[in-house]
């Protein structure tokens, strides 16, 4: 017997702007409403594409009927479809409402969230994974969901009241790498009984730590713990750390931007994972 | 003969919303009249002090009465008003006004734009300087000036059609730190022909380089070159670079934000400017 396959999508077309599926597609720019329907949105041909790659599931493509021409566009359709997936061709006027900006060349997927549960992460060789506490710029967590790829990190576990990982700016800020990135979200007590059975380093940054960033092993699976904004590592975060580091500055900034600051230590910790070539 | 002093700043109290002065400051959002006045805003006590600090004269500080009462707030008004700045005291509904958000609690100080022409730029010993072409997102600018004051470098100069680095984003984005970060906008002829004459190291980041910017010598004064979000590095800035290096990367993200690899390569850059105690 062959593998199960899912029904084709089927193909809409609509032009009114009070379609209900229009309102639905448009209303996921709020958390609510995220949060109730489990759903979100990427925008952008590349972004689409990122998740038709990385076979996520897209529940419905939307595009214009101009758009629809372009080969790309043409072949993604087809690939949503035989997947299960709904077309949703769209007039300019729909499409404008729907992103909230004039005469937008874009497509638009809706897909279903997902996250890991906690337990379900085994440490692995030489994996990396984020601890992410109470980020509060989407830009800032999206961005870091793309370093995280860029350095073949296996993920990202927000810890506690974290912005949204599915909120449209976040979504952008990834580039398509929050399709190839796992993440987590967790209660604080809940990570921090997990990251004490955790058989690797976990580094922490900290302003009032004294040993230098560069002075540290970051081999083995990896928690790399990054704090807030504004507040940093919570004392609780801080104590479940083995190594607490600093990255060193001068000049009057007291402080890394938090993506940044991320970056840095990232690819700190990627030095004998990106041997240099001779 | 005494040193010349600015006449003291007057004090103002406005309560009205259609006070010229408000609609002046409320007008520095938009770019043509920051551009026609050469003013910039910047929002929140620790910027405004952070200016003040620098010696960047404040001409015009703006909050309620019942923010005046804080310790901090009347010592940065008398230390405005001392070096010739206005006070203008607001009602909470014209505070409102001016930054577009309810019940703000906060000071806003208005400032000169400051940037240096490019032939005022001396290279120095171990100076770091970014050379940034045409970046499109305020808050990627205003993170590159706060990573490049981290690291103790010495300035940004913006090539060609850059976004502009007085925005109230962009400003934000440098935590204060546009108050001691020497900017100089220029275009690209100019800027090449300047490169030509720079007696340090310049290396630019590019995605199609060989060579890992770990292998590169970062002494001396240096110029960082890096390219726009999306287009990355014109050819022409390409070729004044004597280095092109590459960030490595794994995962499907083939590339990174452009505030995380302007930091990535600060730090690098900044191995031997910050020694590893032993």
């Amino acid at each position: 017997m062959g593998e199960r396959r899912a029904a084709p999508g089927k193909v809409l077309r609509i032009t009114s702007l009070a379609n209900p599926i229009v309102k639905e597609i448009r209303g996921l720019a709020l958390a609510k409403n995220r949060r109730a329907s489990g759903r979100f949105v990427a925008e952008g041909l590349k972004l689409v594409a990122d998740a038709a790659d990385s076979g996520w599931p897209i529940r419905t493509l939307v595009h214009t009927a101009a758009i629809g021409e372009d080969d790309r566009v043409a072949g993604l359709a087809a690939k949503t479809r035989s997947r299960g997936g709904d077309i949703v061709v769209v007039s300019p006027a729909v499409l404008a409402k729907i992103t909230r900006r004039d005469n937008p060349q874009t497509v638009i997927g809706v897909f279903d969230q997902k996250t890991a549960p906690l337990k379900a992460i085994r440490p692995k060789d030489d994996a990396v994974w984020v601890v992410l506490e109470q980020a509060r710029d989407p830009g800032n967590l999206g961005t870091i969901v793309r370093t995280v790829d860029a350095v073949g990190g296996a993920g990202v576990i927000l810890v506690g009241d974290t912005v949204d990982p599915f909120s449209i700016e976040a979504v952008r800020a990834t580039m398509g790498s929050i399709f190839n990135v796992t993440l987590t979200r967790s209660r604080e007590e809940e990570v921090l009984s997990w990251m004490a059975a955790w058989p690797g380093p976990i580094v922490g940054t900290h302003l009032a730590a004294t040993i230098d960033y560069r002075r540290t092993d970051y081999r083995g699976p990896l928690l790399l713990v990054m704090g807030a904004e504004q507040a940093g590592l919570s004392p609780a975060l801080a104590d479940a750390c083995r190594r607490l580091v600093k990255i060193p500055m001068a000049g009057r900034a007291d402080s890394l931007n938090l993506a940044v600051a991320t970056g840095v230590m990232l690819f700190e910790a990627a030095r004998h994972r990106f041997p240099i070539d001779d």
